[in-house]
C-alpha cells in the first residue's frame, strides 16, 4: 500500500537564529544547510533577506541542494501594492525557489501590534500571496499565532488562511506562535480547520516549546491530517526553541503508527547521521551537547542503574527503545558511584581489559572512582581516563615519565609601542628514563597572538618527550571543556581535554583542580600517557 | 463545583538521580526535598534504604515534611517469604509512611531478565504488597516496563496490576520504563487498563523522555483517568531523564482544561517559588541552568526577534503564552545583533538610562555590540557589561581607574617536604587620580591550598582599591563561568562573573580572550566598575 507523504520543514537557520545567544556567519550558514539537506529534510528556510547583512549574503551564496531553498519574509504593509513593497521585493529578490510570508489570523494582533483593519489584513495576506505565486514560487503561508487567533474568532481566522489559500498558497502553516497551545487543543483545531475546506495536505505545523509539548503537539497535528512539519535541529528556536527535527525525524521513521503510515525524505541510510548532525550543530554553536537529548544525546543510551545495566548486558532491549546505531548514537555504560561491578566489567572490556567477575581489585576500583568523583572527577565523559585509572590499579600502567616541575607565567603591560599587550610562558621539566629534559615555550600563535597559559603548557610539554616524541607528534587538542564543580571564590574547576591523533582516534580525558592550570596540565598528561599505553609505547 | 484532585509524586532523590554525572549528598538531599515541600508536592521519594550508604543515611536524618516521604525498592525475590527478604526489609525499616515497590509486568522481563517464573513474579507482586500494606505502610505498586508489557501480553500484565490492586496498593503506576511509548498509546492503554477494572483514582504514571514526549504523555495518562503523575523537578533521570514536574506543575495549574478541572497541592502562590527550586537544583548540581527550559529558563520569556520585541512593549500579551511573574521568572529583552532599536532602548531603560528614539547614539550602541559579539562577547547573559558598554558609548562612564600592568605566576614543584604543590601568585599595578597602587597577593585559602590565579588576581586587584576601597569591600564574586567559544587549540574563552553585594544585588559581568586569565580580569574589572557606578562613587 502506498504510503502517505509527510513533508519536514527546517526553519533552523531563521527560527533558530532567533535563540538567544545564537548568530551565525555565512560560513556556518553554509555548513548547516549541507547537513540537513544530506539528512533529506524537504525545504531549507534560510532567513529573511534583506531583515540582516548575513542573510542576505548567505541568500547570494547558498549552497546547491536537492532540499527546496526557502526565503522567509512578511505580508506586504498596508497602504501599498505587493509590487511596491520593498521589503517583500527584498525577499523575492533572493531568488528562491520557494518562499514562506507570515501574516496575521489572529485579531488581537491585527489591531494591536499591526494597528491596521481586520479588512486591510485579509487584504494584505491574498495580494502578497498571490504576487509571490505569480512571480512563480512555491509559496508558503506562515499564520502567525493561528491557534490564539482560532480560539479568539474561528471565523476571522478562517478567513485569513481562505485568502491566503484562494491565492494560490502551496501551504498554509498553523503556528502556535507564543507556544501556548497543548497537543489536544493542537490537534482538535486542526482537525475543525480541515473540516472547514482547507486540505490537510496544505496544511504545515509550526509549534514552540513553551510548555514542552512541541514535539507532541506536531504529533498531534499530522494525526488530525497535517502534513508538512515545521521545526528546527536541537530544537532551537526564539525563547525554549521550536519543534526539535532531531527528536521528529526517528519517531516518525522508527515508530507506530507513523513507520508505516507515511513517508519522508530521509532514509534509514540518512538517520544513521542524525547524532553527528546534532553534534555539528552544537559545535558551531560551541555549545556543549545536551546529555539528556532524546536518540542524539550522549545520555541517550546510558545506563547507569546497576539493575539495568545488568539486563543491558543480558539484553539491550530490555531498557533501550530503539537500536542506537540506528541513529549513529552509541550505548553507554557510565562509571559512576552508583554503578555495580557488571558495569565496570563491562566498561572494561570495552577498554579491552579482561577482569575475572567478583575479582577483588574491581571493588577497589569502584571506591577509587567514587572518592574522585566526590574530589570533583567525572568519569562518565572522559573514558580514557577512567581506563588509566583502572589499569594503575590493575598493575598495567607503566611509568613512561615523571613532571618534576612547571612554571606558567601570564603578565599584561604596555608594550615598546604603548599598546597593552598580554604574553604567556610555560616551563616544564620532566624526567623520562634517568635523563632530565627542561623545556620551555611561548603561548603566541603565527598571528603572534597569545593563546594562554594553557596553550604554553601544553606546547612545552609537548616539545621533548625524547623517546616518545614520535608517539605524540600526531596529537592533537581537539577540544577544551571548563566546568566549575563549586560556585563562588571555593571553585573547583574540571577540565575535560579531547584528543585526537592522525588516524582519527579521539579520546577524553579529564583533570580537577582550584587552580585551573594545574586541571588543565593533568588532563594534558592523561591525554598523552593514553597515547603513549595505545601505541604500545615502550617504557624508557 | 468541586475539582478532582491530582497527586504529585516527585523521584527527583531516586530516578533524578540515576542521570549521568549526578550524585547527591545526604545534606543536598535534605535541601532538594525541602524545596519540593515548599512547593507542595504530596510523595517525595528519598531513594532506595539498602541500595547505597547515602539514601540509608538520609532517610536516618530525613527532614519533616508536609509531603509523604516514600522509600523505594522491589518486590521480593522468588524463593522466600516477604518477611524474610533483607532488601524489603531494608526499605520498611527506613519506617517512612509510604513504600513503593517496583515490580515487573512484561512476561519477557521476567523470563529474560529475573528468570523465573511468570506465576512467581505474580505470587512476588502480591505477597511483597500485601506485607507493606500490614505493616501499615501507605504502599505504591510501580509497574515497570508496563507500557510495552500490555502490547506484548496485555492479559498477563493485568494479572500483574490485579494482583497488587487486590493486595491493597493505594497507587499502581503505570511506568514506560524505556520512554519510547507516544502519547496517544499511553493514553489509549491507560483507558484500556481502567476498562479492565483498575479505577482512575487508584491508577499513576511514570513516564520517560527517550522521544521527547514524556510530558504530553503524563497529560495524556491524565485526560485518560489517570490521577497521580510521577516526575523530576528539571526532568532529571536516567537517560533523557523523566517526565519534566518543573514544565507540569504550570501547565496542570495554568493550562485547559487541567486549571478548571483538577486541583493539586501546587498553590499560586508556591507556583511563584518554581523558577528558583529550579534554579536550586542546577545549583546544587553545578549545572548551568538550561535557558530554553520552559516556564523557568532564562530565556523562557525572552524576545530577540525585533518584531516581537516591539510588539511585548506595546502588550506583553503579544508574544508571551502567560505572565512570567506567576512561576517566579522574569522577561528579557535581550541584547544582540538580531535586536532592534526598541530592544535597546528597553534594556538601557532597565538600566535607568533614558535615550530618546533615533537618538544617533543608539545605532552606534548596536554597532559596537555586534562587534563585539563577533569577537566572542555575549551581552544577553551579562546586562552589568552591557551597561558599561552603553554608558561608554553614551559618554556616562567615569574613568575610576587605569590598570597599568599585572603578572600572575602558576608553579608546581615539590615542596620541602618532597610533596608536590602548586601556588599562584598575582601583582596588580592600578593608577587611581595620580598615584599608582601595587598591590601583590597569593591565591591560599585559610587552609593553605591554592585556588589558582583568577583568586590570587581577585584578590591582589581588591587589596588596595584606595579611595574605593569602601565599595567594594562588600563585593563577593559568588560564580565563574568558563566557556570555550572556540574548540581546540585556538580556543578563546569566555568568562562570565556573577558577583553581589551587602545588600544582595547580584550582577553579571562578561571578559574575552584566548588567555582565561585575561578574560576573567576583564570581567572582574567590569564587577567593580558597575558596582562603583551604582553606588555613585566619584572618580578620583
Amino acid at each position: 500500500m502506498k504510503l502517505d507523504r509527510l513533508y519536514l520543514y527546517d526553519t533552523t537557520l531563521r527560527d533558530g537564529q532567533q535563540t538567544q545567544g545564537v548568530q551565525f556567519s555565512v560560513a556556518e550558514k553554509r555548513q548547516i544547510a549541507a547537513a540537513l539537506d544530506a539528512l533529506g529534510i524537504d525545504h531549507i528556510e534560510g532567513g529573511w533577506p534583506g531583515a540582516n547583512p548575513t542573510d542576505s549574503d548567505f541568500f547570494d551564496s547558498r549552497p546547491d541542494t536537492k532540499a527546496t531553498f526557502t526565503a522567509f519574509g512578511m505580508t506586504k504593509r498596508a497602504g501599498r501594492s505587493a509590487e511596491n513593497d520593498d521589503v517583500l521585493a527584498a525577499v523575492l529578490n533572493a531568488g528562491t525557489p520557494a518562499v514562506c510570508l507570515v501574516g496575521k489570523t489572529y485579531d488581537f494582533h491585527v489591531t494591536a501590534a499591526l494597528g491596521i483593519t481586520l479588512e486591510e489584513n485579509v487584504e494584505n495576506i491574498a495580494a502578497s500571496i498571490a504576487h509571490c505565486v505569480a512571480k512563480g514560487r512555491e509559496t508558503l503561508f506562515d499564520a502567525e499565532h493561528f491557534f490564539d487567533g482560532w480560539r479568539a474568532d474561528p471565523a476571522y481566522a478562517l478567513v485569513c488562511l481562505k485568502a491566503a489559500y484562494d491565492a494560490g498558497a502551496r501551504w498554509i502553516v498553523l503556528c502556535d506562535t507564543n507556544g501556548g497551545t497543548l497537543p489536544a487543543d493542537v490537534g482538535r483545531i486542526t482537525e475543525e480547520v480541515i473540516a472547514a475546506g482547507i486540505p490537510g495536505d496544505r496544511l504545515g505545523i509550526h509549534t514552540h516549546n513553551d510548555t514542552e509539548n512541541a514535539v507532541a503537539a506536531s504529533l498531534a497535528a499530522v494525526d488530525a491530517g497535517a502534513r508538512q512539519i515545521q521545526g528546527t535541529l536541537n530544537g532551537l528556536g526564539e525563547r525554549c526553541g521550536n519543534a526539535n527535527l532531531t527528536s521528529l525525524i526517528p519517531t516518525l521513521l522508527l515508530k507506530e503508527p507513523y513507520a508505516s503510515r507515511y513517508e519522508t525524505g530521509v532514509t534509514r541510510a540518512a538517520l544513521k547521521g542524525l547524532t553527528r548532525a546534532s553534534r555539528l550543530l552544537d559545535d558551531i554553536l560551541n555549545r556543549v551537547p545536551l546529555r539528556s537529548a532524546p536518540y542524539v544525546g550522549a545520555s541517550a543510551f546510558a545506563h547507569k542503574a546497576g539493575l539495568h545495566a545488568s539486563a543491558i548486558l543480558k539484553d539491550p532491549t530490555t531498557y533501550e527503545h530503539i537500536d542506537p546505531g540506528i541513529v549513529g548514537n552509541e550505548r553507554v555504560i557510565p562509571m559512576s558511584n552508583q554503578a555495580g561491578q557488571s558495569n565496570l566489567r563491562a566498561r572494561l572490556a570495552a577498554a579491552g581489559i579482561k577482569v575475572p567477575a567478583k575479582d577483588a581489585r574491581l571493588a577497589r576500583i569502584l571506591e577509587t572512582i567514587k572518592a574522585r568523583e566526590d574530589m570533583g572527577y567525572a568519569y562518565d565523559g572522559a573514558q580514557a581516563s577512567f581506563e588509566l585509572l583502572a589499569r594503575r590499579e590493575l598493575g598495567l600502567l607503566p611509568d613512561f615519565f615523571e613532571v618534576k616541575r612547571y612554571r606558567v607565567t601570564v603578565e599584561r603591560r604596555k608594550n615598546r609601542r604603548d599598546r597593552m599587550v598580554t604574553m604567556s610562558e610555560a616551563v616544564v621539566v620532566v624526567k623520562i628514563g634517568g635523563e632530565k629534559m627542561l623545556s620551555v615555550s611561548e603561548s603566541m600563535d603565527e598571528a603572534g597572538s597569545d593563546r594562554g597559559p594553557v596553550n604554553a603548557l601544553s606546547k612545552a610539554l609537548a616539545k621533548d618527550l625524547g623517546p616518545y616524541q614520535a608517539n605524540i607528534d600526531d596529537m592533537k587538542l581537539v577540544d577544551f571543556k571548563v566546568r566549575i564543580t563549586q560556585g563562588g571564590t571555593e571553585a573547583v574547576t574540571r577540565v575535560i581535554i579531547d584528543s585526537e591523533d592522525g588516524e582519527g582516534h579521539r579520546w577524553s580525558t579529564v583533570g580537577v583542580s582550584p587552580n585551573i592550570v594545574d586541571a588543565s596540565f593533568e588532563a594534558l598528561l592523561d591525554a598523552i600517557t593514553w597515547k603513549l599505553v595505545h601505541d604500545g609505547a615502550a617504557p624508557a
